[in-house]
């Protein structure tokens, strides 16, 4: 039967201040590879690498990625030009990972496991390279409940399929039960930042994980579909009155595992559809890339606050 | 509580012989984009793209997949080269995807719902074009237990973290459960013609699917890890009990969607390393080229056998 949620409250405040992993079997380790990013301690000096990084993004795309890495080079007005801004994981095509200053822009593909496996070796990245204070966002897309597309929800609660604030994670076939709280300041500081952007709509809301796209998020239009479309608008507006704006699939894992690594984290995603009107994503190519801008934009201009490059 | 697996049993009997779709909403769709490939039924003549696709390969890597279609396009002798063989999904960076006369290859990035995404437009991709009799198999990497690493193993049952044969699947908020059970003749027949290629270790066994590469898997490397050495051990010879020789992140969702939508479908994987001599992947890298080709050799002595280009 899964570890009540309390317990995870006392194991996170034991860790506070403490390095961002949480393994006792690490430092044992003579050599530590980060195998899906093809970086290792031995033959990377991560700390002369990594050390100065404070921000992380990440997002589903390597193509997206890029252009954020392109982006934040631009914005934080940095010395080199974007043919300057190469791919560190190019050695491997699991993941892409850019530096530009202090801000690395990672793409972690699609869903809870891919995500997961990203942020352990990220986890550990940060660890060997004695980074403090990092505060990471995940920027991606979703689909909406009730929104208009091309709104920018910030993820108030990650909630799971039965609208549980939670993560179930396998633990040598045990179920472990973690929170998916989020930093409740970060989500508030931008949403107020979001108001000093023009053409950027932007709520506060909970954002729904699931582990499919389909059948999961009550799709019509997969290989598989045993429900009615009446079936599907009474879950989306059971969804809609538990507060659920939007419905992606990693949000709840990068949650549960930033909270238990002391890392703040908070999960800024555009919707690119209205699923209250259809589940077909058929909005014209340019109008998605702007979208797909808007997360960014938002993280961009938090992150130049921070930074003070901003009054 | 979970639908019984046996009345799975039942929906797979009623449906054989039908198309590969099992969503009676589709036939009402106007457009079907299949928007993860960047594919449309209005924008691509899909019978005409796809109309003699016979085998399908999947596995997690680009450019696993991408040598894997150089690799056939020689084994079959077909004519062109390699430069002619283009990414069909170029237009996204979410899956890749080529076709060499008869066989498609197309990569599904890491865990289930990855996988399971690629599946539902892959599954209505082979109905659109009218595709009959196809096999699919994924060829991937895995983690060996009692193994020397660079085993072949054909997967009898695909089972999850628990040692069940079975998939998961939540659909509006209530879960179902599907059988994992893979085609048994397939399977025999992968073995059979094993014993034909030098050099290529291979054994039937299950394979147990994970939803994290770190705890999920027993790895005492990961930015978490809350267990000792010994439960580690423990549970991995557990796993050797019930007949586990891999474990990899793809397998259930695999065989549980192919079952459902009657495609015939066999899992072939590698073993990178062998899990009770350690956690870590630290095989040099043409080492593990060479291990990753012997799924996608096997497998394309199979298609040649079926094709009747060898005795």
């Amino acid at each position: 039967s899964p570890i009540l949620l309390n317990s995870m409250e006392k194991e996170h405040n034991d860790y506070i201040k403490q390095e961002y992993v949480k393994n006792p079997h690490l430092d044992g380790m003579e050599e530590d590879i980060l195998y899906h990013f093809n970086l290792s301690t031995k033959t990377h000096n991560l700390p002369q690498m990594f050390g100065d990084v404070k921000f992380v993004c990440v997002g589903g795309s390597s193509n997206r990625m890029r252009s954020f890495a392109h982006f934040i080079l631009e914005q934080l007005k940095l010395p080199g030009n974007i043919s300057d801004v190469r791919d560190i994981c190019e050695g491997t095509d699991r993941y892409s990972m850019y530096k530009v200053g202090p801000v690395m822009s990672i793409s972690h593909g699609m869903g809870v496991p891919s995500i997961s496996i990203m942020l352990h070796e990220l986890i550990k990245l940060l660890y060997h390279a004695k980074c403090r204070d990092v505060i990471i966002f995940r920027i991606g897309t979703s689909g909406g409940i009730g929104l208009p597309a091309g709104t920018v929800v910030i993820t108030e609660k990650a909630v799971d399929s039965f609208f549980r604030p939670q993560f179930d994670q396998v633990v040598l076939g045990k179920m472990i039960v973690r929170s998916t709280e989020l930093d409740e300041d970060v989500a508030k500081q931008l949403l107020q930042y979001s108001t000093e952007l023009p053409d950027i709509p932007t709520v506060i809301g909970n954002t729904m994980c699931t582990h499919d796209f389909y059948e999961g998020q009550g799709r019509l239009d997969g290989a598989l579909c045993s429900f009615s479309s009446e079936e599907k608008f009474e879950y989306l507006r059971k969804a809609y009155d538990k507060g659920v704006r939007n419905i992606e699939m990693e949000s709840t894992v990068f949650a549960a595992m930033c909270r238990v690594c002391n890392l703040k984290a908070a999960v800024v995603c555009v919707t690119l559809l209205n699923r209250f009107e259809g589940d077909q994503i058929s909005t014209p190519h340019d109008v998605l890339l702007d979208y797909q801008q808007r997360p960014q934009s938002l993280v961009a201009h938090f992150i130049k606050k921070r930074l003070g490059l901003m009054s």
